[in-house]
């Protein structure tokens, strides 16, 4: 099973991002250990700070990805461009975010990819993608 | 590991509500199933349709049971006393909808007891609950 | 024909509450004529103040009567969980209120339960329990 | 005892219009049988799609009807005019919607002219006519 | 001097409706006195309860008055038709309400067509219809 | 092919209202160019500043008309009568306004009746009215 | 009969303050010519920027002056305070405004001191205070 | 004299809960030194998470106690059923808050109940319920 | 102990402002009674119209008294500038109103000052002024 | 003459995103066609996902192009750097909808882009583009 | 160069206020410095608590100096007649704030006086009046 | 010492765009001005029209540079990834607009960014850019 992970914008800066909030695993170092974890699911893993490049990746990822986990971090709240893009493809998104968004600022609670996506999983910490992997294998698996 | 799962109002109905779309499975039936692929897991359930019933429990779980899954139902937007519980009690909560709730009306959009929880996992279906327990399994495990 | 009327918090006060407003009829002799004025319909009078009770009745009211007459009360505007209830259920509802909340506060405007009921009767008096009636056998009789 | 039913916009084309949700019955039809199961009640009709003619109409009213019917249609809920006149004739007014308001957009949620009636009648389809009239009759009548 | 007094719906009803709060005095009256008091005035009247009827006198008074004295009533607060005929003649306008509006309901605070005339008279009675006249013999004379 | 143009409150005053804006040509005179410009489609032609006579005509064309250009003017924006109107009639429906609605005032930005027509063209001067032409006799002819 | 003028912050610019729109008259010259055009009223006159001082003025009127014409200038739209002061002197008040408060922002269309005035005059320029000052002859005089 | 102190939710956690923030007294506790300090007055104390038990217990004190002291806790913001028992009982009620609700997330700030109350005391700590009870000897001592 | 008496706009007007509703008796005669009652606490006793002012005596205050009994009266609602006085200070204050502002104007709910402060008492009557001393004695008292 | 038609995100996807409503026909097959009926007539073509990449390509218009057709897609409603560009420019600019805009979410009703264009075209399919040029041709044509 | 520097409310706390945030050194203390950096020009100092007194002394300020640097501290956000003197007089204004306003409560983040200042540098703290000063000498200086 | 200076979308279009109201100096002009002023400090410069490589950017300087200082033009009001990347970083930043945003459309006058930088400087031209460096050299410079 083939699984594409994007992550959008200053998703790039774990590890050396306030590390004693958010930890100094970088999220390379995440993926391998996700790797490991999941031996027989390809990892396919994307990040960029840029809005049109999200929605170029995703767009590409139509007949090639069994399933996308998506963290659009600040353009979650703020992008219809982008949740139109996860409501043309045909393949299905897990949206995840580490901190708990409905604990954070009311412009964080509202969000527009999610509402084309099958479901969200937040607050988690990283393990939110580990989950969104077992729910693609537990549901996509014939 | 002692795992308590609450469910709140008209989630007794699974089975038999609409079965087309929620299917015709009853939670029970899934609870079994949930026990059987945990089989290291005690899995304690309650549901009650009383708003007042599922602060008792989220209560009396304190210092009984090492986590929480926790799915208000229609309380979830409305109840600032079941939010209240949850922030006073120190048992981590992880907040369950198996319907997306952000693919739906707007007021059930916000969420009063997510605010206080761990996280939540949204519109994954019943896995969502096996989700939940991987997740405590994974994290409160040392 | 079996007909069931639940009553939400505050009305089981009727007749001793503001009787220069509301009358010194209490709503069980109400019940009293309303009978006698439909003897060939069976009348069930339910009420409580909890709003996790009337949701159980509801729920049982399922495959055991032919009509729900509801009046929530000061649920009407709060209560997503018991517009869920007359959702969930196959009994075809009429909400019923004794004043007319299009003249009161704002905030009794809007209701959740009467979205999902069939109709609504608001600001007619205790008369609007035997419209109710009258439509229920005018409407189900074959 | 003469009653006077009076609606607003569009109410003109029922019968002819999405037939397969409003029937194909005409409110005249309707009308002729309503009059048949009210024998001895005068009842008038008047259907107009001008807002000024409505409050001639209702105008008019004064000392010449026992009770009005009135569904504003389209009106209902952007009309302070017809409000207006409501309040200012000595007429009771029950106001009847056949679809059920509440189950519908949030602009028609919101009822100017329910505010100055006796009280509202709202998706019990044509026959929320009938139980005006009943009303009328039991609560005018001495 | 030629000046037009222009009402809305229901000011047809003075001195008949509510009398112990509006006075028992008729529009028709009031004017034949205001007549008295500025002789060498000529004063037009038109009343309509027709939002399209107003828009048409109004109009229909380019080039033929010297000034307009117009009180929309319950068209005040809600149409934008009158506010942009007022805009598209070049008679000045002064609005006039007989009861304060800004002592009233909210929606009646905000008035469309006061926004597009030269100013706004409320809430100090019929006498308000004087004042506009005087303001207009003391503006317009050269 | 058979059109039907409908215009609302005060588009009659087009010619000499405000000429250096709107310029000197009325509304007429334009029509005579636009028939002679799609000399093989009759063009009908109907301008009302009553929202009730707009109903009525709208109504009218059932069954009578290929298509309808229709500028609602200031009733675009508070008119859910005509907007029913729309949505009742089966004839299709192209909203034209003369200015830019998106560049005017914010009431100016909703529309009713747009809602419920098959589109809109705004801002592109009288020549929107042309365009919709265009578009039916390129839409409407097999 | 006696009337005071009390002008709130700014009003003491008129006549320095932008001429080209309010004219190069100070209001002291004007209410010279006022005086003059009502020899038999005594006007007095106060102005401050202080909304303290307008609260203090206010208050010591009652039992002073038969009447009080009132322009709180940019405290009309914020003080409650100075509402409050109007509501608790039993000294009749009317409001004026020199612009159309209706034409100008948003913020300025809301007046908190209106409510509690017996009316409003607004936009008809210094001309207001002289129709205020009829208003009263006409009104209070026996 | 006989004063009834109604407890809503969470409240019976006091002492327990976040104790570096609440002290380590519990309610029952601090009721104990409440009652020695106030000999002459018997205090009834009743506590519930259920929203129905609390509506339940204020209807039962009618005519048997001679003041409420209410802290209906997270029900405070959400329950018009609660503000509608309180209005229909003819105790006098005061509402007490231990923690300053002014101070607090914004949702806090609006009191249904306090509205139907006399009076309310927020942010004094527990010495509020004490501060209550002297009001009612105060107050209700002839 | 030292206690500042300091209260707001048009509060000086008590005993004679709508006697039937506040009583005749002015702040100045129950500061008297309110010495009385507690003779070995020094009240001194502030009021001004001036919002400035008000800031002033707050700031004085700081080293001078032991705690503030503060009544801003209409400025509770509208001021910052004395909200930031209160955090600016270093001395402990309790807000009084004498009515129930929850039970008022909606504009009357927030209150900036209470924010800042540390509780509120509202709605019972000047008795309010005794209970926010007594609870300084309780308090303050080692 | 020249035409630039500029379209924004996921429009790249038209002719495989679900062709039972958007048919089959990819927008390049379309501009073929458009081409062949407007032969003296250059069309330019773009595309991009990137908000920045329009913004860069609008500019490069100035100068180049006698007239824009923007479809700014899922940009249209959050961009305000794009209206900054359109306004900054001297081209003059249709914006063009293939869906009805006032027919979908409240969110999409509402266009940056727009109130800064000459005009909009909505809900006429891929017609409307035609209808775009030939206003161009009909407009700039000396 | 004549440079006036009006500070508001509370302002005249700095140094003894909260001197961990703020500092130890007072407004005065500063402004001997800011003196001495600028030798050349001539810095005048103004703070008050009253609204009515900074609006004195802005009006005053009229053909006395070359620009006003202001602070209107807690008014910044509540004060239409602060606003409406900065728009009356000739002088250009420069608004300061100490701390960041967009990074505090929402209520912060809107200034009526700043839409009608020159322009507003906010958050690089007492320094913030020396870049004003250099502004001044920057673009005043022929 | 090391300053970078970030421009947003269309600020490259300095100097060509509306040369009558923002001048015909292109930013490259006064930025060799603007470094001949501070000859000792180090100006980097950039410049995109892209949300993306703008976040690429400032996540660049990261350890290069001193303080940046920053204009989001258009995406200031609408990007929280923009803000995210501000707060992530740990080099300070000043934000500057050349024109005051608080005197323009309302949709301006809140700034996602802000809230994560130093401060703001806005409406005081380019002249702002060179006050940041002022400002960066005084504060940063031991």
């Amino acid at each position: 099973m083939h699984i594409t992970i994007i992550n959008g914008p200053n998703l790039n800066l774990l590890g050396t991002r306030e590390p004693e909030i958010y930890g100094s695993k970088s999220f390379e170092t995440f993926l391998t250990e996700l790797q490991q974890r999941f031996p027989d699911t390809v990892l396919e893993y994307y990040q960029s700070n840029h809005e049109g490049a999200l929605i170029d990746k995703l767009q590409d990822c139509k007949g090639k990805t069994a399933g996308i986990i998506f963290n659009g971090a600040g353009y979650t709240h703020t992008s219809i461009a982008l949740a139109d893009t996860i409501k043309a493809i045909d393949v299905p998104v897990v949206e995840v975010h580490i901190s708990n968004i409905h604990a954070r600022e009311p412009y964080r609670q509202h969000s527009y990819t999610a509402a084309n996506a099958r479901g969200i999983i937040s607050g988690l910490g990283l393990e939110g993608y580990a989950l969104a992997i077992s729910w693609f294998r537990q549901t996509l698996t014939p």
